[in-house]
């Protein structure tokens, strides 16, 4: 079970942090910049070879420190198919160095459709009977608007991996609530949709004790995190939002159970652009951004214990 | 603006259809796989120019029959990179040839991260201060569970652009109803969402006077079209589920105003895989493609008049 193996990798590094490898071009130091650029021109192969010597020193920099990596596949698609090309790669590469891999993808669809991108991004795609793999993420997470239809593909190809996902239910985001927070009945919609993702995976598993389908839970709505750590008792919580977008260590503690177990907190510029705030070149990309995860997991471990 | 100039492509062929181009290997006749592993293995290069084959004879045999096409983005993600690389390439051929591109990408995510989702889609990446273009959309369909922020990023893009937008409103499937049929106040979810998204355009555009962000409503739900038509006036409306899903003709009509106006129903197995139906073995397949393709628009025309 997925969730274990995650669980189990936050508890021997005793954080449970996961840092987000956005690759923007604007993150990329211009020593990268410049040499990528020399040797493939500055269009989509050359912000490709930057970005992806950049997520070598950054995943070099942080494999012993962090437990798990989160892609926004944004920023691959952003630069076509070279982008995901470099997304393939670096999921790969991510997975050598031990780290959990939780692909942000977000996607949402139904039946066959959903299955397809549940077998490209987990379970592999099926070409004349035989199963080729490309994404081959750990995890990945989902957007459950269109219901159960959206969501079910995706737990038969992570239960056959023994693998996971995370289904956005409260996200961290201003307009969160435009939909999320409707009063429908005695439940709220994000409420609704955690049920929902709940009633469909079937029960816990594994040693710990969790669901196949974690949830998404924003650190900026501090509140809703500790209504839902009740609510979805055996439900593992991906919590974005710390750090630049505002939420606190003390804002995230609410995400965990009594034991400290049960969620991890994603930062991404925080800890990938941590070189723009020592005021140097950016050579140093790679200690400041360990540095960051550093002050970021002690940070969280002054609220909460690990068991 | 875009959609005048899908309104004028659907009066000019006097069809309101758009036929989807839903990459499944298992869709392509066993010619087209056998010469394409022949000459690139039984893999996913081998896949993908057997699809790509598939795509031109399709792209070929419609273009003057349909006004436009719906590139599923699942099916070529299941193929990895490569499958990203060949929905460029397809997106590019199907432009060539005067269609108009609905790329079926359902995205959702906010920020800066629907910014570089709308930018790879719609308006080109920006590296360097240059412009990039990948996939190059004339339009895409989107979420919006996560609200305003995650629809903002693409209006901005596609207003740049000249291009347009579909939002998912009430979706075809039958789980649809989980979420989106949840009544708030005095509306059901799926309004809000209809509503919210006509509150972002900011009014009507062009010469037929729709927004620029359409929505996306099921033909499996007639009633629920009736009563959007009435309530988002300036509005396209993408109808999927037309066809194997169980929509007829009689049940897309509502989505389409007095003149015939303002509606685009998609068939993607009924258009592609229409040779399995003849009974050959898939040599005939641009034919049986264009002859379902034909049958669909009388089928439609039945019920809509389009002035």
């Amino acid at each position: 079970m997925s969730f274990d193996v995650l669980q189990d990798k936050i508890r021997a590094m005793k954080n449970p942090t996961v840092a987000g490898l956005d690759a923007r071009i604007e993150y990329v130091p211009e020593h990268l910049r410049q040499n990528a650029y020399a040797e493939y021109g500055p269009g989509f192969q050359g912000a490709c070879e930057a970005i992806w010597q950049f997520n070598v020193g950054l995943i070099d920099a942080l494999h012993d420190i962090v437990p798990a990596v989160k892609p926004q596949a944004a920023y691959y698609e952003n630069l076509g198919w070279r982008g995901m090309e470099l997304l393939e790669r670096t999921i790969r590469y991510a997975k050598s160095k031990g780290l959990f891999v939780i692909a942000d993808i977000k996607r949402g669809d139904i039946g066959s459709t959903a299955a397809a991108y549940a077998e490209g991004w987990l379970s592999g795609a099926k070409i004349e009977g035989r199963v080729f793999k490309s994404f081959d993420a750990d995890c990945v997470t989902l957007n459950g608007y269109m219901g159960s239809d959206s969501i079910n593909p995706f737990l038969k190809a992570a239960r056959q991996e023994d693998k996971c996902v995370f289904v956005l239910v409260k996200t961290s985001n201003p307009g969160s609530g435009e939909l999320q927070d409707l009063v429908a009945g005695d439940r709220q919609v994000y409420q609704v949709m955690g049920d929902l993702t709940q009633r469909l995976t079937g029960g816990t598993e594994g040693k710990y004790g969790y669901s196949i389908a974690g949830a998404v839970t924003g650190a900026t709505y501090p509140s809703d995190i500790r209504a839902l750590r009740k609510r979805l008792e055996h439900t593992f919580f991906l919590v974005p939002g710390y750090g630049a977008q505002g939420g606190t260590a003390d804002d995230v503690k609410c995400a965990f159970d009594k034991y400290g177990h049960g969620a991890i907190v994603n930062s991404s510029r925080g800890i990938m652009c941590a070189w723009q705030k020592t005021g140097s070149d950016g050579t140093n990309f790679a200690a400041a951004a360990r540095n960051a995860a550093i002050a970021m997991r002690d940070d969280i471990k002054q609220f909460v214990t690990i068991l």
